[in-house]
């Protein structure tokens, strides 16, 4: 008997429902003012619903992890009084966004009490992200939790019986699990929605999307349910819901932060550009907090595809050479996101360093159509037999992007991805050279060619994508915001702009380094940001 | 107009003679003895022809590189010394085992001359191989020098004008470029013979294979033409030519000593299990001097493919724990390799080492099966065309590997690589768990099923490719000899033995190492030789 994919969603939503604390939730009045066509901002609701005491209004929102973790060392703070803030705090941000797949709330809290007696009794902290609240994206199994990934057809799925290698990292250093977030239908849009959970909206604007694949992430983080989350990235993942949502999100270089022993959304032997974990959160130095956390771990004694490199204290510098792209000209960039970079590059050659604009380089519109090439690899279409399983119609963001054309989908052959290896690597070349000759430590460049737009219409990511193809580390900045008084339509950008829309939407630049530079590239970031006064 | 092949050949052998001083000529009476079924033994020949002066013998046979480059950057030794004798002493192993493709001893000569007086002048080395001679496989790119890899078709290619990745930083590191070594046709075998350049011959038996791909080095380091030598391995190409020739052939992990820039044999785009390249030296110490100078030397400023990690200073142990494989049953092996790794085992276990067996592990057969495919991605065949284009025929030990089954060769689809590669995952997670659940420093395994063999007659090297297929870097450490008056047939042995045709071949044994622990596994490789005295 094949249950009716309907009445499959209703089940899991009513468990879903039940993980919210009744005490925890939000009065009507606000209730009924939150819609995904409401062009309204939602930040302030969390210290204004009455819910947040002063002190967990002050602890989710005046520190950042860093400072917590030194605050639970000195017992200042407790774990349980950290986790109870940003558990209250999440519950909030999810009935304004719904940004969150799973609620453990009560596990939480628990987990809390057992690291305050630790400390008591142990005298030291766990490790460095001891009674730290960190939320994960719906696809790390933790146990005892389901990891549904937004398919009807996983929902009858059994709860996980063993944590993701990076999960079982987190709770050794003494990390607080919490929550895990929402995702689109296949993971590869940039609008979180599916059947199972519906879709996630932007705390900045909840007209706008939160972007994807980790949406939640973007939307929690963005609102402080969160400050530290964990999202994946292949095309822009992670990159994209901070840039929409206004925090930071980092994509290490492949496999440095273990990736193993998530719900798959695709097929097994997945080759080519290959996804990756990563950071989301509100400072560069909780990024650092993370990937030192995480690396110094040694992940490659818990999941075999983890790279076996130890973190490497790289020297700082005080002054930096950067590349600079402020667009690419086949893929012109939205007005906010022009003003954006250009911004920036002033101030960072005002305050000191070399910025060199990079004036040849492979197009993002070559690299992009070869990225979607190795995101078609798959002949069995195994995402979308996930879909067709249970009968859930796709999501408009996924038809969109991803209906075959009238003929059908051609068969991609063995010699198809052997020549997109080889494209693959002279593109690698080509910036390998870029980046020699130059001279460079990081370049700069948008983040994407748009910021968050009204929900389905954010389609391709050319600005994150192109860096997932060279395998370079990249992390998203959020830095001002898109203003419809001087942000001004311009004839090059091709998409629809509607400066009103999106008025007050965060703007972000992105930084990138070499490939497997991400301490190179976490120490520009925090030099960068300094630079920008953010 | 096409010209035949024979006449390329003819034109191709004329200019290497060419190449081969007059002076330095074997005299008829020892020529005369030399034929690949001669049941003789050379390594004697260069101290007794009279060709080498004694301190020439003396500088080629009682050091390492290590203690070479010492004297010579104490100025105990010129470099122009060392690389004289070293040039007299590879045209004399290239004339008994016809092991060099190319020979530029007057550039050499020139370097060292130059390297010299760069030391009389800056007062110390150009860097850590000041002065030494290098040998290098055929298909590394040296400025001026052809990169034929044994295609009749590559022939009439100009000579390459620019240096491999790897070729450069050897050159900043002092080292001295004087010969460049044979291979296959193809380079997928373990007969170094192509129609170009013909057989190379093994020095301890002229009768019996030198190994492959990196035939010609592994009979160059192991009659002493070179002492170190790079060599370059995708299924045991650097580790059977040294355990055919009683040389140490060290596998790095995919990218740590840098790949790019090399004539390739195959198609580009390659992917899966990747070529890679290592060194073949006398003594452990030298594999240590070779990888600490390459990658101390940051590659991946060099060569975009080659990996960022940093050398990574290991402490050293006193006790090791080491896994034990003596065979696998699917893959018995002949009497002298399993006497050698027995003997090694209890060896290591007296010296205080803890040796485990490993009772269950991914079987060899269905490795070997699984990296052929890999190893036969490519549905155009490029390899053949390279053989074809010219008219040349395919040499035997290619056409006995390779021949297309009668109905035609099947053609690979994506969705069988993608397979693979989850097979492939499945296989690295089970060797994960072996590693952490029994804490092992290393595994020792035999390096082949068989010393060496007369020739074509060594067909698939399961024993290499294993650790191929795993990306873990291993490395064969010369141990012990067959000996006919104890090495008795053993009923498991499935492949022809015969005990008086192998008589005295070198023995070994391999060490392998997690993926990317390269500095633990020399580290274990020096520790092991001290352990059995070799």
């Amino acid at each position: 008997m094949v249950q009716d994919w309907r009445s499959l969603v209703a089940q899991k939503r009513a468990e879903v429902a039940k993980q919210l604390p009744q005490e925890w939730r939000l009065p009507t009045e606000i209730m009924s003012t939150i819609s995904e066509t409401a062009n309204v901002s939602v930040l302030d609701v969390p210290a204004k619903c009455g819910i947040l005491s002063a002190k967990e209004i002050d602890i989710t929102e005046n520190h950042d992890a860093v400072d917590l973790v030194e605050k639970m060392a000195k017992k200042e703070l407790t774990s349980s009084e950290v986790t109870l803030a940003f558990c209250k705090r999440a519950a909030i941000a999810h009935q304004l966004t719904n940004c969150l797949t799973e609620m453990f709330f009560g596990q939480a809290q628990e987990r809390a009490k057992f690291l305050d007696e630790y400390l008591e009794k142990e005298g030291k902290p766990m490790g460095p992200l001891h009674g730290m609240p960190v939320s994960l994206k719906d696809s790390f199994n933790v146990k005892g939790v389901s990891s549904t990934i937004g398919y009807v057809s996983f929902i009858n799925k059994k709860p996980a019986d063993f944590n993701s290698p990076l999960v079982e990292i987190l709770l050794k250093a003494g990390a607080v699990l919490y929550v895990k977030t929402n995702i689109p239908q296949t993971l590869m849009t940039a609008d979180s929605e599916n059947n199972v959970f519906g879709r996630t909206l932007n705390p900045c604007n909840l007209s706008l999307t939160a972007g994807g694949s980790s949406g939640g992430e973007g939307a929690l983080v963005g609102i402080r349910g969160s400050i530290l989350g964990v999202g994946t990235d292949i095309a822009g993942s992670i990159r994209i819901p901070a840039l929409c949502c206004g925090a930071y999100g980092f994509k290490p270089s492949t496999d440095r932060i273990p990736q193993g022993g998530q719900a798959n959304p695709s097929r097994d032997g997945w080759a080519g550009i290959i996804p990756l974990a990563g950071p989301l959160a509100q400072s560069p130095r909780d990024l650092r907090l993370f990937l030192e956390t995480v690396i110094k771990s040694k992940p490659w004694d818990f999941d075999a595809s983890a790279r076996a490199k130890p973190w490497d204290s790289v020297s700082t510098k005080s002054s930096l050479t950067i590349g600079l792209i402020y667009e690419c000209p086949s893929w012109p960039v939205s007005p906010p996101v022009l003003r954006s970079i250009q911004t920036a590059a002033k101030k960072l050659e005002s305050a000191g360093h070399k910025v060199i604009p990079i004036a040849k380089f492979p197009s993002y519109s070559e690299v992009t159509e070869l990225a979607f090439g190795f995101f078609d690899i798959d002949n069995a279409e195994t995402g979308h037999k996930f879909i067709v399983d249970s009968g859930e119609p796709v999501v408009k963001s996924v038809a969109d992007m991803y209906s075959p054309p009238p003929g059908g989908r051609p068969t991609r052959t063995l010699d198809n991805f052997l020549d997109m290896t080889a494209s693959r690597s002279e593109i690698q070349e080509t910036w390998h050279k870029i980046f020699i000759e130059n001279d460079l430590d990081v370049v700069i460049a948008p983040g994407a060619q748009k910021t968050a737009v009204p929900h389905d219409t954010f389609k391709l990511p050319p600005y994150t994508t192109y860096w997932n193809l060279l395998d370079y580390p990249a992390c998203v900045i959020p830095y001002l915001r898109a203003d419809k008084s001087i942000d001004v339509a311009r004839a090059e950008y091709q998409e629809d702009y509607d400066a009103s829309a999106v008025d007050g939407a965060p703007c972000s630049i992105q930084v990138v380094a070499r490939p497997e530079h991400d301490e190179e590239l976490i120490a520009a970031v925090e030099i960068i940001a300094r630079g920008l006064g953010v």
